[in-house]
């Protein structure tokens, strides 16, 4: 369990800050944003500012996983009281598909062993409060529309990439679930339309060119090669070791080769989402997840760079495509803003 | 200007026959369809049957559109007054993008002189009512939405399969036209992410291998090698005159090519719709267009097949896939029921 | 049967030209284009020029052809007597494969009726001389090897690009045939090695793309659209008027979308054989066919381009690209050429 | 430095090895297969049977390569004196691109170091015999086609894939060097001829998706994402460990993910072989390298496949598709032969 001091602040002004002020003033919530391999846990003011974030490991057992949950969530608990804060809500954000009502693990392709809990179940009496639960790009992204770059826009697509690419869209300034509960499932996305088959269907989706995990593979075989030798030096040619900040200090470095390789893979999703924007026309996109925390201005760069390259001009006329304010906290803050709203309506 | 017996008959005892019945009943309402070459014409009485169909030639200079866009448009007139009817609403899908606002064509991609022209203008006071135009898919969708096959359904997209491709979608029932006005762009498709470039950027879209006139350019090749000989005598080899009727007939008389050929094109469409489908988890998919309406099994049928090869489980579980109910009257019938509601509204 | 004056010249002093004169001066020879639309057939001198050239259109029945092709060969035959010359060969080019130990027609992908024909048991009673036959790409190239642009080279490639697209390939300065016999296949050349399977797997060769007739039922669309309208008014809509010198004349008239569709046709012409280049390595590449014809410059520019963006360095050292020296003729002279060899060994 | 026990023998009553008994029974031959890793010499008796084979790791640095080289050979020489043979000659196969004229380096993508040195110069006064190298693909079907699997065949294709992928190709029974000396490169052959450009030119050719590294750097995302167990466990995520070796057992023990990634990507091979084998019409294709060694049957069945799904019926009547004879040793024995035949003539 490690404890890191808050270092997010929103924007001044910001409206929902001072709307907010008077009745929030002595209430937190709680954001958790449940990855495949780690979840973080934010206690958040009355202002959505960060108290207080820990990061621990996500436990693969379901025991494991719930009792390692709540630790955190206890800790966050007893500091409320103590500071005489009152836990207004809790939201989750997972890596997975929730049925929003019971705010229950549908599916979790990385977690399968979590997939009936219900965080309603696990943490509503111990909180005593609005317990929500929502798929984790669904989350930033609801964060992102309230308080965070997208606040005031209507039609918005958030992308998320990081160890893998999730998506999320909104319509008419409200989160779009679509007909499964899913909308916004775009790692799945076939990018060549035909063509003859050569094997398995699950190759040559966008999750297979542009997640971190993917690039991470490409990359490997790069230092193998001996092409990426500041990448070989620092983390040398496993994958698990190869994460986001690896290929921006790489290309610090000068690894030209892995420069090349990310922004050609960073172009591929602005060419995928050009049909995408073609479609649906949004104003703005919002990136986030690993890849982009650690590198946003190239990612957002090359995925525009992608759009541009083949959106229509009308499309393009007004669309906007930016990093999300809350980062590495875009999850847990959404997350909780989602629970606070769910509470109220 | 040929005139046409009605056959259309909305299904018994649907839902909006029934309701509006009583206050409707002396009342009528003109839709009209501009298409790229033909122009059609309608007289709805108050629940939306046809009583009398038109259809022109679509003049290219814009003086002679507006003349003879006015005839069919007085006739009708005349005819209201004769029997007694109130027009109450003329409503225009147009193919290309309407500023909904005035009524008026932003861009006509095949009749770029009527670009300015405001539909309520050239109508407003010769029917003395209220007077919409807007996209002919959204139109289509609309009344497919308010009247059709996907009355009830949240969640709808539209791809029209004609001379050109053309798409719409609904996002909570409603019509959603994004921050360009003009969302459901599918023509314009990416068919392949990535790889290299080899000349222009405009080969490579849907529109290129799915619309009637590039199926129509590939099948006139086949018929000149031989491969298509019903099609080669039934209409030779000017794609001009390879029509979506005339692919059902090769196909009846035994072309096998041309089957594959078609087929195999309707299956991209599938393909290219598995990952909008995957985005949005829309509850159905209505089709329409000359291609759907002359086969509309066999294009439901693999449009169904590539979408089921590529989407995932979950978008798929709920998914249907239907021809438009109003078939050639889409456009018309969607266009009419937009503007006696927006005229409510 | 029309006669068209002889305008060909070798180039002085070609090697061929001097080495056997004496002993060719009284000779004559045959060469015969059999193509699947139209049928060449020439009377060379002994240095292999051209006394009388005749076209006639291909008939599709088998009697009927062998009766209209004999028509010009007793014409060359009788003034061949009158002049004093004797006919030393006769060399057949097809379109399609050939047995070359018996001169009989293996397939023919354009003229069905006509598989099983040999040409030996044609017109060697006829002429009373040697007849041999083959492909008519390998034709051409034996004669650019023997006395054309790729003279004195060893390894080199032919493409000829006119209704179809056939290849012919030269090692150590022998026509390759190959286990099939028909070795050089290029038009069933796969464009897209993997990808999800749409429909048939007739769809994405080379052919299907950067034949005369593909590009033509392109440039087709190009004209309904008004994206062509000198093609539209010189030449319309149906393909079979589409032919390579309407490309050329559209391009000089001003129709940019023309001349960007036939450019990136070749130059994905120019990709493909970049793979064959790095396989082969050949010094020379030659291109004829009717497309080629009609614009020899744009042609190799193109196919050049396409080559030198994707060949590795080595393989581009020496590689040159060159039109055919017998353009329209290189079929027939290279016909004549290999008969007249066969004869000798 | 390991030595391995000689476990290869050559069919009985091979041509090769009852022809030249008498006269080469009291003479030997060394056989070098410089890789980018490792490098294995043979000490081969007059039938090409192997005494002594030893392994090395390639070293990078020139003057540690020429030391460390040469102590096998010395060791070789001492035997070859002792037991009374004569080393009649010393052949090279290098992965890389050599001047045969000179035995000298060329180019060297994995060993930059070594570009420039000579074997002849280095191995020449040592063994007092002829040195001849040649690329390491060349000379494994040089093997193969006067002692192998090829023996008899005219028109023959090698593909090895390995930590890269390389071939040769021969016709009329001879080695094809090509202009460039270089002919057979296809680990540069681009998958897909069109499409728009991502990035950089260097992703898409055949090494990026079917070499062992190339296979190893997919393999170890899967692994990551826990859905190859058994690969995991026995190799984890570093590509440096992942050899072909290990997707065989990954297989073996279930990995049905890893199954499916490598019969893919073999089939991909066989996708892009189709295009070479219509244009060359080879008898025989034979298949070598690391992966092919782990798997011959899988390899050779997909590579067939990928072929057969796509190639004219004609380029496939008699074509078979067979893994080397020599296996492991087939750079080293091809070599060898080079070396005793360059000397012959």
């Amino acid at each position: 369990m490690v404890r890191i001091a808050a270092n997010w602040r929103p924007a001044k002004g910001s409206s929902m800050a001072e709307k907010d002020k008077t009745n929030v003033s002595k209430t937190t919530s709680i954001g958790i944003d449940v990855g495949g391999t780690k979840t973080r846990l934010v206690l958040l003011d009355g202002n959505l500012q960060v108290l207080e974030d820990i990061k621990i490991k996500t436990p693969k057992i379901r025991q494991e996983f719930e009792e390692e949950l709540t630790k955190p969530v206890r800790r966050f608990l007893k500091r409320s009281k103590e500071e005489d804060f009152k836990v207004s809500a809790v939201g989750v954000g997972f890596a997975g598909t929730i049925d929003h009502e019971r705010a229950t693990i549908k599916s979790a392709p990385n977690l399968p062993d979590l997939v009936g809990l219900s965080f309603r179940e696990l943490l509503q009496d111990l909180c005593k409060c609005e317990v929500a639960a929502l798929n984790d790009v669904h989350a930033a992204l609801y964060g992102e529309i309230k308080v965070g770059k997208a606040a005031g826009c209507k039609d918005v697509i958030a992308i998320f990439i990081g160890t893998g690419i999730g998506g999320a869209v909104a319509i008419g300034g409200k989160l779009h679930f679509g007909s499964s509960g899913e909308a916004g499932n775009i790692g799945h996305y076939l990018l060549h339309a035909f063509g003859p088959l050569a094997g398995s269907e699950r190759h040559g989706v966008l999750d297979d060119f542009a997640s971190r995990l993917a690039i991470a593979g490409t990359a490997a075989t790069f230092a193998a090669k001996g092409w990426a030798p500041h990448l070989l030096e620092s983390v040398g040619t496993d994958v698990k070791n190869i994460k986001s900040a690896a290929f921006a200090d790489a290309m610090r470095s000068g690894d030209k080769a892995i420069e090349e390789l990310v922004r050609s893979r960073m172009q591929i999703v602005g060419i995928v989402l050009s049909n995408i924007v073609d479609f649906l026309s949004p104003e703005i996109i919002v990136l986030g997840g690993g890849v982009t925390d650690a590198m946003p201005e190239l990612v957002c760069a090359e995925v525009m760079a992608g759009i541009q390259a083949h959106s229509t001009a009308s499309s393009l006329r007004d669309l906007k495509v930016v990093a999300a304010r809350h980062a590495g906290l875009a999850v847990t803050i959404g997350a909780a803003k989602f629970a606070l709203d769910v509470k109220k309506s």
